[in-house]
């Protein structure tokens, strides 16, 4: 399926080549969702458009960065009185997020770091995001959070960015620490079962 | 991935359920997509809007059943008067019909019959599709093609519509054929390479 075959409609091939640059998606399956979708009745697809569209409803949390109702001031679990806010767990990805909220087993608040760096090095973008991460302890919790949990995968990427955590931000909170090893060495958070997950949650340290 | 949190605003949600429902997505994939789409910036995400209501503009000929724009008279192939008209290459998917334009080894025309029936039987959907080609092939080839190519997958389901097609359309093909064993036995066309493909087209028989 990678080269546009002159059979197909032009709004048919735009799609596949819109959709085969998703994560995850490649021509293949750009292919059979663009047949798919053109098979559908006009209100079905209008609710499909309806559903890309209203993403554009969407911002970033300005706490934690994960998405939001443009209208709200912050996201669900920032917004949340119960949760504690001293308590922060870092993650790479809003799944990883999700995969933590769904154990029930974190009271606290989330701060999204986004992808760790192929190499480890502390890239402009992760500055920038260990920086914001600074400032929300020093404005917002007397420069000194409870607790920073690392949840980031078990491998060798985590382990540099734990240290780099550690490294940049021991000033600031009373400890750092990873979720427990309950999670396969090397093995990636969105992927745990809830239990294994949960299980981690509860012996971090 | 698999229940709504409530973390997740609503319009993201939204999303996931109904991209979870596509053909080969489901929830995991769904919710990726989403994060993914909900941090492009507003010309990116509208550009995929743009993408995905472009497919309104489509509807299928009436000869073959190919998606073509809703403007035009007939799909690319239906069109081309170089083709072979008398020559229908019967094929289950889309997909599998950009396969076989892509070996540049066959110069008939097509014939869409949709998916084959899980248990091989003459359903009234497929049946009605037969009689679509049975009177396609009265109207415009004064009741006699020259060659139905059955050009599904090699496998029981495959070999049990073949059989179906022979019996149904025996009067109106001088010759009723399938694509050669080039490709292995139970795959599928979707999947074969080009030149495997091409050569099968071949040694048609």
């Amino acid at each position: 399926m990678a080269n546009p075959s002159p059979m197909v409609p032009e709004r048919l091939q735009k799609f596949i080549d819109r959709f085969a640059r998703f994560p995850a998606v490649g021509p293949r399956l750009a292919t059979r969702l663009a047949f798919y979708l053109a098979h559908l009745d006009a209100p079905a697809l209008a609710e499909v458009v309806d559903a890309v569209s209203g993403l554009a409803t969407l911002d970033r949390c300005p706490r934690c960065s994960f998405p939001k109702a443009r209208t709200a001031d912050r996201c669900a679990v920032c917004t949340d009185a119960a949760r504690d806010r001293g308590t922060i767990a870092l993650v790479e990805r809003e799944t990883d997020l999700i995969s933590i909220e769904r154990t029930r087993q974190f009271r606290g608040t989330y701060f999204l770091v986004g992808e760790l760096p192929e190499r480890g090095t502390l890239t402009p973008e992760l500055r920038a995001r260990l920086d914001g991460l600074k400032k929300l302890i020093d404005t917002e919790l007397g420069g000194r959070a409870t607790e920073l949990v690392v949840a980031v995968g078990l491998n060798a990427l985590g382990d540099l960015f734990a240290s780099v955590v550690a490294q940049e931000l021991k000033g600031r909170a009373e400890k750092i620490t990873r979720i427990g090893r309950g999670i396969p060495t090397g093995g990636e958070i969105e992927f745990a079962d809830e239990e294994t997950l949960g299980s981690a949650l509860k012996r971090r340290s």
